[in-house]
């Protein structure tokens, strides 16, 4: 096990009906707050009437900006900052998924900085050093971004999609109710879904040896997600598994299951380009690479693949050899993601080879990447090949 | 899942050679520190002067208050919170293991308050409004006070053990360092680990329905449990099992795994009057009284208890009727907490049947006991019979 330092303060107020206190756990905070938005899901099915009114019923003063897309940009993270600026806003209170919260959380960085935006800090030209405090109401388990530390935002110059961390955007209070979900679309259900098993996963293949705890921790995450998607797609309105859905996907990424151990994160850094040049959903885009980059990786330590499979797909150890075993695991994994009606491969999205180097010079603009398995630009091409 | 609010703000710095760092650590908070510890065994092993050495590099003034048992009392608690009062303490570092940290907590409460003691919480009499941070090195994995925001005094009026919880208390930090642990007798180790194994199953046996991924995370740390106390009681200066102890120690007792379901905690108060009346190590008690506690309420719910048998044991399903399976699962943590070392019945340590109605009037001081399953005095006798 490695050394570590662990700290998560978020606030986590999760369960029926829970978003109807916003009012109260916000004026804790401020009488002013920026809400922060998507699109209009949360007009069309009330969520927004109730906000508002909780809020105003606390005498807090609303200032709004909705239109946050998925992968969400720096042009509008400009926009939200100077809103705050303008207005002395001391909350923003991100209502939505991991788009709308990643967005409010470069709000954050962004409102007090003097510099041009918080890319500054990406390119680490700079450095924050203060924040707004973010508050969530969560609709949409999958990127854990309620209780992380990571904000991911793509500069629509050259379209670059990166990841900034720092524990000063880390919410402070996230409200979970499941039922908020119940709205979705079912592709975006399966793309959460993918979303938390990778963010497990990245975590769960791993160079540490002797992470017994957070291993088996990591396992009973992927079990669950993997017995609760399916129904939860299937019963769009039962409350069981879109619960623990929305709680695994916040366990799954406040930094609980990596304590100790060093985490891959190759697989995201070259799904990001999937999603940059093609807009393609995050959750989607992942369960096209990661088995992608399993299959590329798995002999580095077939231990591990192989306990993956035996553990969280209960592959009889009987089955075969144990390269056999491993392989079968992966198979598991990339049916299950087409069991939920998810692309697994670039051709289920008409991606066809002619971008792959561009997207792998895009991938390594900040130098090797992974850490299970440290990759090159020519792993990254082939990662896409065996993706394609 | 039921509704839940979670927080646990404690920062964790654990791993090797961490608490070479607790003078840098304290002198954010104050340069006056109460050092509150148990026995000589600090002294002994030389952490003391290593403890001591870095707060005083840092300017920070050192106060001392040694002497806590097993069982912390509440006349040491007084006394330390006359010495924090009398010299402006604003910090107590606790270091050892549950009932310093225990200890430290009570007197965290105590030094501000201006009426009795603690105790006068513990009745309901008065609430606290303001406490002094405590700060902690942990020696002995076990209790999991480490992060949690309870403390477990004794009270020399009528020798009565009683819990305490307020978010007032929880740690502001915690290092953990498992080479701390190697120099403990083997006997607290598995008496550490029964109580890890306790906390979880507290937990666990639950009426709350649909708690798959804490269902599983408890599953996971128990197994991890059970697989790493025989190897840290085999090679006692085996850094990987100590730090699986350690950190499950935390996990277990921090509140993720209780998270949506309501836990039971019948079992830790039978035990408590075990260690009231006879001085019984915490652990030791809980792994006499837990199984007695199973067999005399598995019918209860069969389903869960068969489900512990099976995902924790790993039990074949095969092996009998779904009532044998349960009862195989119960027999198998029984002979797990013997080949530990530790007492598994009340004859182990000599403790007849002439209090048992005397233990039982206490455990019912405070009214009814249990959620999974209430119990009544005459429950807590028969439970006190079959652990005889």
């Amino acid at each position: 096990m490695e050394n570590f330092v662990f700290q998560n303060t978020t606030k986590i107020i999760f369960g029926r009906d829970t978003q109807k206190e916003v009012g109260r756990i916000v004026k804790r905070y401020t009488n002013k707050v920026l809400l922060h938005y998507g699109g209009g899901s949360i007009k069309k099915y009330g969520l927004y009437n109730e906000i508002t009114g909780s809020l105003k019923k606390e005498d807090i003063k609303v200032f709004e900006l909705g239109g946050v897309k998925t992968n969400p940009r720096l042009g509008l993270v400009k926009e939200g900052s100077k809103i705050c600026g303008d207005n002395s806003i001391n909350l923003i209170l991100a209502v939505g998924g991991g788009s709308v919260i990643d967005s409010a959380k470069a709000i954050a960085l962004s409102a007090l900085y003097r510099g041009d935006s918080m890319w500054d800090f990406i390119k680490g030209t700079s450095k924050p050093s203060k924040t707004i405090p973010v508050g969530v109401i969560l609709t949409i388990p999958g990127a854990g971004s309620e209780s992380s530390n990571v904000t991911v935002i793509t500069n629509e110059e050259g379209m670059i999609k990166k990841g900034y961390h720092s524990n000063l955007i880390r919410p402070e209070f996230a409200i979970l109710n499941p039922e908020l979900s119940f709205t979705l679309p079912l592709y975006q259900v399966a793309c959460g879904s993918a979303d938390i098993i990778a963010h497990v996963a990245e975590r769960y293949f791993t160079k540490t040896k002797y992470v017994d705890l957070t291993d088996r921790l990591c396992e009973a995450t992927l079990k669950t997600i993997i017995e609760n998607a399916p129904l939860a797609i299937k019963n769009p309105k039962d409350y069981n598994p879109r619960a623990e859905l929305m709680w695994g996907s916040t366990i799954a990424h406040n930094d609980i299951l990596s304590t100790g151990r060093i985490g891959d994160w190759g697989s995201h850094k070259i799904a990001h380009e999937l999603s940059s040049l093609y807009d393609v959903v995050h959750g989607a885009s992942l369960a096209i690479i990661f088995p992608a980059w399993m299959k590329y990786v798995y002999k580095r330590d077939l231990d591990r693949f192989y306990q993956f499979a035996i553990r969280v797909f209960d592959i009889d150890p009987c089955f075969g050899s144990k390269e056999s075993i491993a392989l079968k695991g992966i198979e598991k994994l990339q049916e299950f993601f087409k069991s939920l009606g998810l692309p697994v491969t670039l051709k289920d999205l008409d991606i066809s080879d002619d971008k792959f180097d561009k997207m792998a010079d895009k991938t390594m603009l900040f130098g090797s990447i992974g850490n299970y398995t440290e990759l090159q630009r020519e792993d990254v091409v082939n990662i896409y090949k065996l993706a394609g």
